[in-house]
């Protein structure tokens, strides 16, 4: 087992979002389910960006987010993503590359689906919902992973969110397989809980083949297990991997390892302006102190204080230095 | 003269911001004048990108921002400006309309410039510089001008960026004989010092065939006068124009009309996180009072709220409702 050069090497869709504001009518009106993503074609999204109120655009993509955020610690984080040869896929390239992060993805010219995007509609109550093209991350296979990546890195993280193809499937068993060969863990992100719903058993399948550490919120990991029993549910998930680490929006979260579950608490919040990214920033900061040899209940601590910065502005991406702000805060 | 259904008709660049943060020293490492917008090509706009942080898009131009911000106060507002058929085009073209403001401008397809786009980089202390591309926005000729959009409103306004180029110069002289014939008010924005500097004795000719206000600040105002005293520039632009309106940074502004001299203090700002779009929205405010036959005084606190609102923010897009802000205030 060499030396691991990355902390954290991310896989998942590589996105731009499309960020604006509408109220709940909007959300009705446009069939879009709260709180939720879902995935959708050409057609609809520029029906639905016609529709809506003025935005801004911001790059995004659940994993990828994680990995900034990772980056944003001072860590050394890694992601592979697909992108097209378009205006989008250059802010991409840019954003993620200029924040820190190793992005090995190659520009896909030609006639191929666009870079993907995600239309988010974010309510008075700081909530987003999102609607997400179904553009080339999608179509992510075995052939863009970079072993020699994996086999780096200390975490390899896996979006559920790109769960939904048979390739994107087929590219995760295959880079679990290298991360295991290296002697490394492997983290999965539930991501949302209609995309549980669709895969439950193919994730479970996922899970058993050897995930180390699951990221999910209640919703998500109430779907996998099918209870209501949030507890029951974490119980079961303790038991499936080495650790869960579960989300409870304003209830803070709960860190479950070795028989033991340890509360951490949310970090403050003056007022939630826009709660994209919450749950990835809060896999970074959890991810950066678990690779950096800290306790979980410290690495807890700086999820918390990375998931409280994003949702205190627009978009998904830190505004800030997260070491910085951890070292306000004394860690 | 016809009963106006427009209250501002805007002309001026079509541009797409691409804002991100920096220190000084990449500033004077990159030769970017600090709080001016200096016109840059392709490969020097590309290399500056590669060079800078991540960033976020939001559609932007100086006179298109003073119209989104008269529609924010309830107005009534149209602009001119040409885009290309490309993603960037889309983008503006939709949070101009969505912003509830006439844009008839028609995407050009085939072998054209790009959409123009202008790099902005907020330095810590807010202050904003700009490296925008000579991208089709700069091509405007009176070709693409709108009669009938021209002579319905109260007020045109007429971007001085855009005055740079010869055929810009000739829609500018023709719009604006639009406007008189039709009975209508002129107003110029001086946008930046250098610009002045460029075409000081064309911006003088234009303003003696026929500008009835002037949007300027200090060191526009200034360099017109090639005079380093500002009361005496105020008192020549005073002489030249019906209505001169000058802005001081954070000492605030100065209506000058009819011999008199009105003195606008600032909106507070708890914190300025990001200058760009300060004089267009101050415009903005100005130009919505001043259309719907407030006075001055209130005209320039309407412009003063706009202007604290946008600095408070990334971006030089209004980030609420103008006229509910300017409601809460009393006005």
């Amino acid at each position: 087992m060499t030396t691991p050069t990355l902390d954290v090497l991310a896989i998942g869709n590589a996105i731009v979002d499309i960020i604006g504001h509408c109220d709940d009518g909007f959300l009705t009106t446009h069939d879009c389910p709260k709180g939720h993503m879902r995935l959708v074609d050409q057609a609809t999204i520029s029906a639905l960006y016609n529709d809506m109120g003025p935005s801004i655009e911001i790059s995004g993509g659940s994993a990828a987010n994680t990995a900034v955020g990772v980056a944003a610690f001072g860590g050394k984080a890694g992601f592979i993503g697909k992108i097209a040869d378009d205006e989008f896929g250059r802010i991409f390239a840019h954003d993620i590359k200029s924040a820190g992060v190793s992005f090995a993805g190659k520009p896909q010219a030609g006639n191929v689906a666009p870079t993907s995007r995600s239309l988010i509609l974010v309510t008075p109550d700081g909530e987003r919902t999102m609607n997400t093209l179904l553009g080339i991350s999608t179509e992510l296979s075995d052939t863009e992973l970079v072993p020699d990546m994996i086999a780096s890195a200390k975490v390899l993280y896996l979006e559920g969110y790109l769960f939904d193809r048979p390739e994107a499937k087929a590219a995760f068993r295959k880079a679990m397989g290298i991360a295991k060969e290296a002697g490394r863990e492997v983290a999965l992100s539930l991501s949302d809980a209609f995309c549980v719903d669709r895969h439950r058993v193919e994730f479970k399948t996922l899970i058993a083949e050897g995930v180390d550490i699951i990221f999910a919120n209640e919703s998500e990991i109430t779907s996998l297990y099918e209870t209501k029993d949030f507890d029951r549910a974490a119980a079961l998930a303790a038991n499936d991997m080495k650790l869960a680490v579960l989300t409870r929006g304003s209830h803070g979260s709960v860190v479950l390892h070795a028989g033991k579950s340890i509360s951490v608490p949310i970090d403050p919040v003056v007022k939630v302006v826009d709660t994209t990214g919450a749950g990835d920033l809060y896999a970074a900061g959890f991810l950066f102190g678990y690779t950096q040899g800290l306790g979980l209940a410290e690495a807890g601590r700086l999820a918390s204080i990375a998931a409280a910065e994003i949702i205190s502005h627009t978009g998904a991406r830190p505004a800030t230095s997260l070491k910085g702000l951890a070292a306000t805060k004394g860690h």
